[in-house]
């Protein structure tokens, strides 16, 4: 019996999230189906990142342990046998007995696109948000979310301690043919920031809010915070448009 | 009544290609079940080009006839709220009451997109095709196709004449991060002929068959076409990684 560390891609758009739920197509639910095919008998596998209903990933990581003598390569072409065509095992690696996905993780990059476009797009849709009217200066907004920040104005807590002070470590929009990408990687992140992230710069970048009030929404007095987050519109970015690109393990060797 | 002519884009991972069937979701199909939502009530619409099943478009062409007072974009807008989501009307203009988007294109373009990877990939593989083992050189096959030549090799005739000459007006391959786009423009093509012409450039980037054995099924002498097109590796590039992007009509005004 060994732990094995696996990155999983999956296509989100079938998929009820990443955790498991009876009765559902899941992340985890498919994984773990696949799994008990070829001999899997653990209760649970371990997930790095919780990804929301339709929202898909190229860089999942996932853990479990597993009697298997056939090496890593085999491992990983045995799964993809077994897995629908939506989901995928990239690669397949041994990690220590205690090996964790979520708690040794030191960083999680989501990607996020959008275009702009007065009509419906069939063959862009699928993995970016059409915004309409037009957004204009989301480069500009990135920096903003630099930092560490008390992130209560864009997400709640996933844990019951409450905490919402998050590291962003790296924050870009890039423009390439009419599509924006963005792109951000934090130590952890908030329920649905990322999606709430942005839909604030595209209100932003529509003129609907200033830059400034969302700066003030990340100050570190309280009540500062909560008068501009008052001020700020209501919504998230469709989970469509969302992937989850990697995650990281930096203190591990 | 007027002749309108629109452009379609669709993705046609769940349509039975584009001509009408019974009982199948077709490109056709759906388009004329959204007119008649809105008071068509024609027989057949017409379309520029024939797609697989399978094959996506973001520039198919379209004309109908129909009695509308309403203008152009407020008819587009009303297709798109009567198409399912994958398929969506781009445009809409006015055009000649003999306009007939076939037999008047002076050309067609069709993108095929590949990428080469051992493992699968569900965010990729909607829209392009996983070739394995690696493909090279393909960039300095594309001026092969360039010319007029009886295409004989590389599909069947769509017409009763049997006649396979097209020319080839522009083709090129484009590298981008790892995924490869191969662009061609015709007067028109044969049956399959893109999804052919991209599968034999891989066999010959995978080192399977020559490339002069390729330029020589395009010989002027029917013979030395023959000969060659014997040694050339039966197959289709899959359906799914094919759009046909433009319809021109350089002879219009």
């Amino acid at each position: 019996m060994a732990r094995y560390q696996i990155i999983l891609a999956y296509d989100g758009t079938h998929l009820l999230g990443s955790q498991r739920q009876a009765g559902s197509r899941t992340a985890q639910g498919e994984l773990e189906k696949a799994l008990r095919k070829i001999g899997w008998t653990g209760k649970s596998v371990l997930l790095a990142g919780r990804t929301d209903s339709g929202t898909h990933a190229s860089g999942q990581v996932a853990a479990f342990d597993l009697d298997w003598s056939h090496g890593t390569d085999p491992l990983r072409d045995a799964l993809n046998a077994n897995l629908p065509d939506d989901l995928a095992v990239r690669s397949v690696c041994l990690a220590g007995d205690d090996f964790h996905p979520r708690f040794d993780a030191s960083s999680r990059r989501y990607r996020y696109r959008l275009f702009c476009a007065g009509v419906r797009d069939p063959l862009r849709e699928r993995y970016a948000w059409r915004v309409w009217p037009e957004v204009t200066g989301l480069a500009a907004l990135a920096d903003l979310w630099l930092g560490t920040h008390d992130f209560d104005a864009f997400g709640s807590a996933t844990t019951k301690s409450g905490n919402t002070i998050r590291t962003v470590f790296a924050a870009s929009w890039q423009d390439r043919e009419g599509e924006w990408t963005f792109e951000i990687s934090a130590d952890a992140f908030l329920y649905r920031m990322v999606r709430r992230l942005v839909y604030v710069q595209a209100a932003v970048g529509q003129g609907r809010v200033p830059a400034q009030v969302v700066a003030a929404a990340l100050d570190d007095r309280p009540q500062v915070r909560e008068q501009a987050r008052a001020q700020i519109p209501a919504g998230l970015a469709p989970a469509s448009g969302l992937t989850l690109v990697d995650v990281r393990y930096d203190n591990l060797t």
